[in-house]
C-alpha cells in the first residue's frame, strides 16, 4: 500500500492530530534503548479507545500491514523496534487508572500509564503494585505486560506475569478479547492471561489490565555489605536463601561496575573490593528485625570485610546509588551498551560469573555485572563502539559464549528484558525445534497473517 | 480401526502387561469422580517412559483415535471421562520423584506421583509444596497439573499453577517439549507451562514437572467462629482481609452443610448456627500471634457467637472435622452429589450465597455450601437422584441459576475443578464468542486431529 493511502486511512479511524508521518516524527520511534536496532515506520497512529485500535488492526490484517505496538520505548531487546516497517501504534493515550477496587485489591488500569504512577495513585491506600523495572518511572504499564518485567522486588514479590489478573486484548483480525477477572482462582480454560503477557506483542494488543495489589509491608530494613572475593559474596547469597529469608532486594555489583561507578560518582565506593551486596527484608517489624539479625550473621560467617545498615530512608537511597548509577555509569564507559539478562539457577551464579569473566578475557571485551543475585538474573553489560566493525564481532562472540553458558547451566536467555531481536539467534538453543515450532503455531494460530510485532521473539513464522 | 489391531499395536509400545482391554477392566476406566459421566474407552495403555506415551501419541494422531490421559481419576469435571472411546493413557507408572534441589528449592517430580507423597517426602527437609486439593491424598501430580487445583491454601499459597516452574510433555504429534525450568525469572518465548497447566489434556501430556518449594510456616494458629447469620459471617471474611491478614485458611460451611455433619457425625456443632468459619494463620511466631489477636477482633466485632482456638494439632483436628467431613457428609444424604466451584470476586460472597439460596428455593433442590470464603471459590454442593429424570432436570436449572449468576458478578465458573464436559454449557457465557475462538485456535493448532481429550473444555472444534 502507499504510505499516503495508509496516512489517509490511518487518518479516518484516529483523526489527524493523531497520526504522524512526517520524517522527523517517525525517526523518533525507528528504535528503542537498544543498540543497533534502527527501522522507519511508515506511519504512527495513537489510538485513544479499544475500538480505534480494533480498527487499526482489522485494516492492518486486511492488507497485511507489520504493526509495531510501542509505550515508552524502553525496551531493552529491540522488542518495539519497527523491523518491517508499517505502522508504530503508540498506546500512550491510553493513560487512565479506571478504578481501585479495595475489597478485592484490584487496580483496573489502561495499558498506556506509567508503572510508577500507579504506585503513586494507590499509595495512599496502603497498597503497592511490586513490579518495579529499572525504568519504573518511564516504562508503560502495556510495555511491561508486553515483556513480562521484573526488577528489583522480584525475588520475593515475583515479576509482572505474577500481578496481572486480567486483560483487554485486541488480537490481529480485530476481536476484542477479555481474560482472567478479579477471581483470585480461575480455572476456566486456557490461561490466556498468562500467554499474552510475555508475548512482546506478537500475540495482541494489551489496551486495558486488572493489577494484583498487595498490602505495603510495614517496615523495611536496608543494608550493603563489601566482600573481597565474589565467591565470598556468592556464598552468602547462597546462605541467606538457605536460611530461608527471602529478601525483597538481594543485589550485586561486581568489581568492574564498582570501580565504573566510584570513577564517576566519587561515592566513596571501595575500589578494590570484589563484590558488593545490597540487601532488603520487609514485613512484619519483628521478623524485619529477626531476618535482619540472621542475614548479618550470614554476611559475617562468609567474610563480609564490611557491612552497613541504613539509618534511614536517605541513608538508604545514598547506599543505594551504587546500584542506581551502575547501567548510568557504565552506559558512559563507551559510545554502546548492551545490557543482557541472561539468568540461571540461583546455584550456578558463581558458575555463571565465571563465564562472563572468561568471556570478556578471551574476547577482550569490557563487561560490568551487577543485578538480582537473589533470584539468577544477573546484567552482564557490556559496552563497547557499535561502529568499530572488528570490535562488535568480538561483542558478539563473547555474547554467544555468554548465553551458552546460561543455557548449558540450565538458565535463560532473558531474565526480564524480552528476547525481541536481540537474543534470537540463541532462542533454538534453549526451547529445541520442537519447542520454537509449537509457539510458531500458536502465533500463527492467532495471528495468521504475521502483522503483530513481525520478525519478533519466535522469529520468521 | 478395528479394537482388536488397536490393541496389539498398543501391545507392541508398551507390552501386555500395560495393556488393558476387557470389558471389566474397562469399565473402572470408564467414569471419574463426576456424576452423569460413563463412556467405555476400547482400550487402557500405561506407558511407563516419556518414549513410550510419545509413541502412543504419534500412533493415535496418525490413525486420528482419541486419547484421554489419567491419572487417579478424583477429576469433578468429567475431564477424564473417556467421551469418544479410544485410548485412556494411564500414566500412573510415572511415579519417581526425581530430584529435591535444596539449594534451588525445586523438586523434579513423574506425573503419576501423588501429591501427598511429595509433600510426605519433603517434609525431612523442612520444606512443602502447597498445593492440597481435597483429594491431595489420592490425585496425582499431572491431574492436579491437567486441572489446576486449588486447595485449602490458596488464599496465600495460591494453586497449582503458582508452583509449577517446567514441564515436560508431549505433543500430539509425539514432540517431546521441556517448558521453563529452574530459573525463578524466565520469560524466553510464550509461557508454554501456564498453557498447559490447566488445559485440561486437550493440549499434551505432561510426563513430568519441576515443582518450586517453600519453606515450611515455623507456626501455625487455627480457631473456629460460629455465627447467627451468614451475613455476619461474610463481613467478618471481608474485614480479615481489609485487616491486610491473608490466612492460609479462611474457609466456610453454611447451616444446610453443618446440620448434614452434625447428623452424620454427632461431633456437637451447634445446628441453630448459619455459618462457622475455619481460619488458619500461619508463619513466623510472632506474626501468627499478632495476626491471630486482629483475626479474633474482626471476629468479635462482626458478632461471632463464639470462637474457639486450637489448643494443638490433634484439637485443631478435631475442630476441623465439620471441613473435612462436609463433602462425604453431603454425599451421604442422596445418592448423587455434584460438587460445584463456581467463583466470585471475594466481595460478591454474600451476593453470590444469596443466588444459591435461592437457586435452591426456586428448584426445590437440596444444596449445601461450604468452601474457600477467602478466596471467593465456593462450593455449592447439589444432592440428588440422577436416576430421577426431573428432578435432575430441575438440578440442572438450579445449576444453571448459579453459574449464570456467578458470571454476573463478574465470577468464574471453575475455581479449581475445571471445565471438562460439566461446564461446557456455560463457557460461551463467560468467555464470549471471541474467546472461545481463540482458544480453539491453539487447541487446533497444537492439535490438529483433536485427538486429545476431544470433546473437554472448548468443547467441538
Amino acid at each position: 500500500m502507499e504510505k499516503q493511502q495508509l496516512v489517509e486511512e490511518m487518518t479516518k479511524i484516529v483523526g489527524a492530530e493523531n497520526v504522524q508521518s512526517k520524517e522527523e516524527e517517525l525517526y523518533s520511534y525507528s528504535y528503542d534503548a537498544t543498540p543497533g536496532h534502527i527501522y522507519m515506520p511508515d506511519v504512527v497512529v495513537s489510538p485513544g479507545t479499544t475500538e480505534e485500535v480494533s480498527k487499526v488492526l482489522k485494516f492492518a490484517n486486511e492488507h497485511k500491514i507489520p504493526v509495531y505496538t510501542r509505550g515508552s520505548g524502553t525496551n531493552l531487546s529491540a522488542g518495539t523496534a519497527p523491523l518491517k516497517g508499517g505502522i508504530v501504534l503508540s498506546m500512550l493515550r491510553f493513560k487512565k487508572i479506571i478504578d481501585v477496587d479495595l475489597e478485592n485489591l484490584i487496580a483496573e488500569v489502561e495499558a498506556g500509564v506509567i508503572v510508577q504512577d500507579i504506585n503513586d495513585h494507590i499509595a495512599q491506600f496502603g497498597l503497592i503494585y511490586p513490579p518495579d523495572p529499572g525504568t519504573v518511572k518511564t516504562a508503560s504499564l502495556g510495555g511491561t505486560i508486553a515483556e513480562n518485567s521484573g526488577g528489583l522486588r522480584g525475588l520475593k514479590y515475583g515479576i509482572t506475569k505474577n500481578y496481572v489478573q486480567g486483560l483487554e486484548v485486541v488480537l490481529a483480525n480485530g476481536d476484542v478479547l477479555h481474560t482472567g477477572g478479579k477471581n483470585v482462582k480461575d480455572v476456566s480454560g486456557y490461561d490466556m492471561t498468562k500467554l499474552f503477557t510475555g508475548s512482546e506483542g506478537t500475540l495482541g494488543v494489551v489496551t486495558k489490565a486488572l493489577l494484583k495489589l498487595v498490602p505495603a509491608p510495614e517496615k523495611t530494613k536496608s543494608m550493603v555489605a563489601i566482600f573481597d572475593t565474589i565467591e565470598d559474596a556468592g556464598r552468602a547469597v547462597s546462605g541467606i536463601i538457605a536460611a530461608k529469608i527471602i529478601p525483597a532486594t538481594l543485589e550485586i555489583l561486581d568489581n568492574a561496575t564498582i570501580r565504573t561507578v566510584e570513577d564517576f560518582m566519587h561515592v566513596g565506593l571501595p575500589t578494590d573490593a570484589d563484590a558488593i551486596l545490597l540487601i532488603e527484608v520487609d514485613g512484619h517489624p519483628t521478623v524485619v528485625e529477626d531476618e535482619a539479625d540472621k542475614v548479618m550473621k550470614v554476611l559475617e560467617e562468609n567474610n563480609a570485610r564490611e557491612v552497613t545498615l541504613a539509618r534511614d530512608a536517605k541513608h538508604k537511597e545514598q547506599l543505594w546509588t551504587a546500584r542506581r548509577m551502575a547501567l548510568p555509569c557504565l552506559a558512559k564507559l563507551r559510545p554502546t551498551t548492551f545490557v543482557e539478562d541472561a539468568t540461571v539457577p540461583r546455584s550456578k551464579i558463581p558458575a555463571f560469573l565465571a563465564i562472563v569473566k572468561k568471556a570478556a578475557k578471551d574476547h577482550n571485551v569490557t563487561i560490568g555485572t551487577f543485578g538480582h543475585a537473589g533470584d539468577g538474573n544477573m546484567h552482564p553489560t557490556i559496552v563497547c563502539d557499535l561502529r568499530d566493525e572488528e570490535e562488535t564481532k568480538r561483542v558478539h562472540e563473547a555474547m554467544d559464549d555468554i548465553f551458552r553458558g546460561a543455557v548449558e547451566l540450565g538458565g535463560t536467555l532473558s531474565g526480564e528484558h524480552g528476547i525481541g531481536l536481540g537474543k534470537l539467534p540463541w532462542m533454538e538453543l534453549q526451547h529445541g525445534k520442537e519447542g520454537m515450532e509449537a509457539m510458531r503455531q500458536i502465533k500463527r494460530a492467532l495471528d495468521p497473517n504475521l502483522i503483530l510485532n513481525p520478525g519478533k521473539l519466535i522469529g520468521e513464522c
